[in-house]
């Protein structure tokens, strides 16, 4: 009889006005009342990624928007200066790759951000069409210090493309500020939607180098997706459901507050690594991020047989480690529709299952820190 | 208090109990529960689709779908053969175009069919890396001669690419005993979904064709799909609830039995073409389609004035033109979750709104034409 609670680092939970939105009849798309609501959309995007730059809406994952935003700025063979310390930076050095593009990798270990004066080091010594990162690297937990590298790429010609897939909505990214050319997101992160839709915001200097750009794609054309959107309208057919989640599920975000939700966000994700300590276990992380925390099991710890456990005792769904981190590390999202009485609530079905499967610490210690942190300020 | 009657060419109506299933708590898709409901939307996909080809599911719309069709199959610069009468298939056209194919065009007029001797001529005297076409151009509301055609394609080394996003679930389609390589369709269609995902069957010719090509897409990769499909697991995040509403909604097609859905939607048609020859007005295709008819409008009528009344006195949703078509003509679907006493209904408003707009016409003419097919046989 618990209710589900659900933990993953994407998908996260759908407040259930949002999936009662999406439940209505459902309406077609070349029509007024369709473009009021995207219009719509759009103001909200713009507040919530905290930009002034057109936001473009597609239906695909974040790897679509990602790809997208990568193609459209990037001649074919162009130089891409790609920082890299986990699963999701190098699938977009891949897609580089794929792309026959000069890829100069700038690698952290799995855990650590790259030091922006490298960044800043680097870009003096050479010429770059685009810089790619990941600011919250899902994989590994960690933030990337955006607002420092920003600072040393604005000042060359190279697209700055940043993958805010688990930052937008959870972490302060401010790209008009930054100078962020491209910040690309995902609907089943912080925005508390279904997967299916990416975002990608796109400035001025990303927009001219765009015209000079040919690339193959069509589906993932940006020029085609801009056009439209003057008209407040879509290239191809948009996902209408989704959509009509997303004007609920930002208008939810809106009505809070960006200060107010990442504040909320980062308390969670305080109270969750307070509780580790006083577990006794660690935080993987050297630069956690506050979207998800990354917790390395205790020696002899089996992460099926552990998450099992979580699962099917108390229905709370937590992710596995990614790659060569499965078994090493487990994570919780504090992103979206999650509070702290939920975040106690995981933290106490973890107390269960440690104890029960061996590990020594005092029993109640992991929730009473969480609980203090909570309540502190 | 009209009840909401969606008869454009997609979106079109889902089912109650498929966005009920949609508006579930979301769960993660890397788990055994995703892989299970995944594994079983295969099994009903190619149940649907008649094929026993593997069938790949990408998060995005039919464009998409069409597009990885022809990126993964078709060498840079290969040679195309694009059959081409509406809207459609100018797209798949402009696709090939794009990646520096050289393009053979098979052209007819809007409304009209290519002519299956002329394609099987044209085969003779060139070779070609693949042959595109729209089954049912929805633009035009016109059928090509799939099973005809197919027939000259498959002695040939081309890959048969068939755009099936408003024919599969509609009507008759054969892949495996026509010889269609690559079958896409999408959700919104006939499969009663809201938009947001692309199917296609991939057949062993195929398969063998990719894996000579290297093409820079990483989203749109189907070797990627493939290698996932053998795990009942996906490459990218899936669009979970779309795939959860997928499966409510091909149980449904399945339930019915593809023969009998097959066999309704053409009853709705035929009924719609009968009342539209009852009230004076041209069907316009030569060869039309079962899926969506395509009605020419009364000398001197306005398309936004006509489907605004529609809209507004009635709560009836039917489709514009498209592109030049616009105000020649009017589109009503025959797709997915629609039944008889509803297109009668469609029918009974258009003969109100004709009148009142000046046509003139035998008052319940349309109605009692369509009532005679419904009932017929």
């Amino acid at each position: 009889m618990n209710r589900m609670r659900l933990f993953t680092p994407g998908p996260t939970s759908v407040p259930e006005e949002v999936l009662l939105e999406m439940a209505k009849p459902i309406f077609h798309h070349r029509t007024a009342e369709y473009r009021a609501l995207f219009a719509n959309c759009q103001k909200l995007l713009q507040q919530v990624m905290q930009t002034t730059h057109p936001v473009v809406t597609i239906a695909g994952s974040g790897t679509a928007g990602y790809e997208a935003a990568m193609i459209n700025v990037i001649p074919q063979g162009g130089r891409v200066l790609a920082l890299s310390n986990g699963k999701f930076a190098e699938r977009w050095v891949s897609i580089a790759e794929r792309n026959k593009c000069q890829v100069t990798i700038l690698k952290a270990d799995y855990g650590q951000a790259v030091d922006p004066p490298t960044v800043a080091e680097t870009l003096r010594r050479g010429r770059y069409d685009a810089v790619t990162l990941c600011h919250s690297e899902t994989s590994t937990c960690t933030v990337q210090d955006l607002a420092a590298i920003a600072a040393h790429v604005r000042q060359t010609e190279a697209i700055l493309i940043v993958d805010g897939i688990t930052s937008v909505g959870a972490i302060p990214v401010k790209p008009d500020e930054w100078g962020v050319d491209m910040l690309v997101t995902g609907s089943q992160k912080a925005l508390m939607l279904p997967p299916g839709l990416a975002f990608i915001s796109i400035s001025e200097k990303a927009r001219q180098r765009m015209s000079a750009i040919q690339q193959p794609n069509l589906y993932l054309s940006l020029p085609h997706y801009l056009k439209s959107l003057a008209d407040n309208d879509v290239p191809w057919t948009p996902a209408v459901t989704l959509v009509r989640g997303l004007q609920a599920s930002l208008s939810m975000l809106a009505r809070e507050g960006m200060e107010q939700v990442w504040k909320r966000t980062s308390t969670l994700a305080r109270a969750t690594r307070a509780a580790a300590t006083a577990l006794g276990l660690k935080v993987f992380s050297s630069a956690p991020v506050d979207s998800v925390t990354g917790i390395c099991y205790p020696p002899g710890f089996d992460d099926k047989a552990f998450r099992g456990a979580l699962r099917e005792q108390f229905n709370v769904h937590i992710a596995a480690g990614q790659g060569t981190m499965q078994g090493k590390i487990f994570r919780i999202s504090h992103m979206g529709y999650v509070d702290g009485f939920d975040t106690l609530g995981v933290i106490s079905a973890l107390e269960a299952v440690l104890r029960r499967q061996g590990h020594q610490f005092a029993f109640g210690a992991g929730v009473a820190a969480a609980h203090r942190e909570l309540n502190a300020g």
